[in-house]
């Protein structure tokens, strides 16, 4: 059996990288005890804590900690009528942390998620890894069957085209998880005690025209390059969809990412995952989506946005449209969707003014 | 460092996996001694060694094996005018043992690779994994984060289409290499220390549309799916070209695998690989690949087979005649490779004659 590791003892990290330029963003509705045992790693770095649920709860933070919190009513101050686009009793309520973070990086992490050990007991660094991830290239362009060809150790191999090699550049860094795996609802009920103890050594590049499941568990990505994209959509509260609000932004991420020449890299690293949600709760949340999901897949991967689109909000508003166009006939939900989709735009770009005329 | 496994004292497998099923193609030049350490797991099957250079020498094979050899004059003999399309002096004359097999599935190794060891320190039987890898499907169409989503212990995670869960069948298995690396002539000369520690444990599927340097050292296949198409080119002697046999042979199986609903799979099992081979020589071979495949690759991505194309050999005629067109203008080579993939259609079909009318 997979044991979170006891990072009791590491000392604390002083010069952690990056530590100006990235914000850890959590979403939660309880008090953050789980900071504690990754303090070493985390506590040099600022937090963006998102309260969801009932504002008037006061959430509890381990001392030493540098964080900025908003609940509920933050939120709606904030942006006034704009904040219907935020998720309500939903994690998905995370991207509101993106939106007025100020970094050029993010890392967003449950509550739920501990510090794993590798295969020789060592404590993993997630946020470290996430971070070689995004700073180092991606290879989205051909395959590399060593795997990240920029890791140490590595490199492109024989029939690489070497006009290639030099990469994109990385936006998101999707990390993975031990023991209870990311399952949907019917997969948990299926095999409730299928645990992952598969310590996969390697990260790599989705390729492009590929998309993928991104889970917002364990998530890191350039706010620069693809922020305005990474929107959780509506779930939760009033609405009839939940589970997908990471799988939503996930293909709008992947689809403009290849539009935009940017990378996407998965595998490393891996947090301790430590609870499974409950599948009958998860299965009354997904239902709607699992079927859906049938025709949504389809249209991510035949979307082809114009050459017009060269910003992330361009490409973002492109595919507002698309969406409202293609996937409302499913449910008028997606024509909801789709003037969420903008109104976050609107919001992102009203919180992060342009610094150039 | 790495080392080879001692397999000594593994008990011979006789319940070998599809032991009817399956011949194991070997090129070589000289006695096959490195099939003492495969004993255990490669006795119980039936080899297919392929004689490269000159037919006088007498190749040793260990004792116990069952085995056929074919030298030169072998396939002149067998194959008559039609002998042209298989190299000579140069690994890629594998191929004639594909076409001389009548089993279903076929495993290709180089005589420089030993048994690998596991991170426990296991011996690996890398023709086991290569069966389990051709027996489970495929996922070509989406992207599972827990890579082989059939191996134990893993699944499909949250947010992979229902739909698509049943996979394809799977025409390939690509292994790796530990200790020296698959790299090119210019990557031996700048990192002539490095090898490959790094054993990640993980099975998965290339996307659909994506293109990968399919290395010829640790291959399986299944004849029936994809065999018409491993076509290893001209290479070696005579030609302007060496090293891009399995490259060449790679490019061609994605893009009819990719057009008939077929999978490829990349990862385990590993082989250690002894010893490098001069990069001097390499990049003697290797120079004219070297640009040539910045315009074939383009060619390959872009290449679109026609409806009509539904069996492999179809497949491969329609591309031969698009090689002719499209590449002919880098190099009259390509005009030759053209007629030689043709001419090897037409002497797999004389081998393997269509059993139903």
């Amino acid at each position: 059996m997979v044991e979170p590791a006891n990072t009791v003892g590491i000392p604390l990290n002083h010069a952690a990288l990056l530590r100006d330029e990235l914000d850890i963003v959590i979403p939660t509705i309880r008090n953050l005890d789980f900071l504690e045992m990754w303090r070493p790693f985390l506590q040099p770095y600022h937090l963006i804590i998102v309260q969801d649920g009932d504002p008037s709860k006061t959430i509890a933070v381990p001392e030493g900690f540098d964080y900025e919190l908003y609940n509920r009513n933050d939120i709606n101050r904030i942006l006034g009528p704009k904040a219907s686009c935020i998720s309500f009793k939903d994690s998905a309520c995370r991207c509101f942390g993106y939106m007025v973070s100020k970094k050029k990086y993010i890392f967003t992490i449950d509550d739920d998620c501990f510090v794993a050990k590798d295969p020789s007991g060592k404590a993993v660094n997630a946020l470290e890894q996430h971070i070689k991830n995004l700073l180092c290239p991606s290879s989205p362009l051909f395959f590399n069957t060593l795997y990240d060809p920029y890791r140490e150790g590595a490199d492109f191999v024989r029939g690489y085209p070497f006009s290639l090699r030099e990469g994109v550049s990385t936006a998101v860094s999707h990390g993975l998880w031990l023991n209870i795996p990311d399952y949907d609802a019917p997969t948990q009920l299926v095999k409730p005690k299928e645990r992952n103890t598969r310590y996969v050594d390697a990260v790599m590049t989705i390729p492009k025209g590929t998309l993928f499941p991104m889970c917002g568990m364990n998530l890191a990505f350039d706010r620069e390059l693809i922020g305005p994209a990474m929107y959780f959509g509506l779930m939760g509260d009033g609405q009839p969809i939940g589970r997908y609000d990471d799988m939503w932004a996930g293909w709008c991420v992947k689809v403009i990412c290849d539009h935009l020449g940017l990378g996407v890299k998965t595998g490393l690293p891996y947090i301790y995952h430590s609870k499974a949600s409950n599948p009958f709760v998860n299965l009354k949340k997904e239902y709607k989506g699992i079927f859906w999901q049938e025709d949504i897949i389809p249209f991510f991967q035949s979307a082809k946005l114009s050459k017009e689109a060269v910003t992330v909000q361009q490409c973002y508003i492109e595919l507002s449209k698309m969406v409202k166009e293609k996937l409302s006939a499913i449910d008028p939900y997606f024509d909801k969707l789709a003037d969420a989709m903008v109104t976050w735009i609107e919001a992102w770009d009203e919180l992060n003014p342009a610094t150039k005329a």
